[in-house]
């Protein structure tokens, strides 16, 4: 396809925030609607369950379990953590400054490589 | 900011590539190359993880607490999520074409709203 | 009540075990024969999310919810838990021997208070 | 083993009890004690990450994996479960109460065996 990520994140993004009930959206009619109007454990559990459910696609596929599994659980997870943000009031793009701040690509990764050495470290 | 989410994604998604063993990444160096080096179920475990920590988060928010936590385990949940789709040959624009297919968003919404109204009518 | 955690897990344990298809449980007629009939991740997700129930019920009370919520939801995590265990053949015996094993309490202490100290120290 | 289950629960959790820094734990010396002393994040992680650990452990046993690794993270799960249960004031005989009151184990099922066949029908 052509669309880029972000097309698609950001026009799911600014329908789900038009589905918010104070946005006018409608429980009856629309899912994200109903899933604002019921509240955060709502989605927060959605969150949960399709971690989970990507693991088990991905655990799958190590055992040539279909990989197309993988995707639709994680257009899943990231479906319902983009209702988490509307809902708290975030936006996608909060997530990728967070990422992009973390002084540079490098810096996540210093900082994450620093903690993994120090946990092979305590195992030993 | 000015760069999109994409920028930052897309930017973010080919490091992890570059950062593959078969890619000259060095699990010694980068903790990218460590997580793929040591396989599936170390990146796997911290999409569980993380998950669960941005519903702490949110959860804390409702009570007050930092949003900003939220958008932190919320780009941690994003990272691993990206290096799982890197170690098994997919792609982010993957997910974005699986969101976008579901015959548009309205077709995810109807789809998932009958789901959720069954679910009530079977608890009554 | 005056009966113990054992006395229940174990007759709920037996009862698990009667529901297995190869022991004549019916999954038209029994929910635990139907998750052991549909398989392993039908019962697996169910542990994901109960999880992540039982993590939001805790963050409820913290915050002034009713703690019997925590209660029902680890006793939904403890159920799927123990369909898990006579799918793959094992027993909640076999989990309290893991937990007596291990060098007595003071052990799984003593290993899991020097990972905890490490994880500080790499933080510092 | 001649410990029963509850032998091995209910003597892991009145340490656990005696661990509360309420109670003289010390959080230098106990992991329980640390763990209650930082706080419901602390021991809350732990349960969606022992979760993840479980989905996991199970999914490779799908596929030659060592059972016992299924033993060890379901310990983990229970162990960690039992700290949020003295956290909360609450105790593993009332979760054990929760599930032998919920009618009886067939009302368990009959109550989830409605649920699943609602989800199942709501799919055609």
């Amino acid at each position: 396809m052509n669309h880029s990520t972000q097309d698609t994140l950001d026009r799911l993004f600014a329908v789900i925030e038009s589905r918010k009930p104070a946005n006018g959206g409608d429980p009856d009619k629309s899912y994200v609607s109903r899933l604002l109007h019921k509240g955060p454990n709502s989605f927060l559990k959605k969150i949960g369950e399709e971690a989970t459910e990507v693991v088990m696609a991905a655990k799958d596929a190590d055992h040539g379990g279909d990989r197309q599994k993988i995707v639709n659980e994680m257009a899943d997870l990231w479906f319902h953590g983009l209702v988490a943000l509307a809902h708290y009031g975030l936006t996608p793009q909060d997530v990728a400054a967070e990422l992009a701040r973390r002084e540079g690509i490098s810096g996540i990764e210093e900082k994450a490589l620093r903690k993994a050495i120090n946990r092979e470290v305590e195992k030993s």
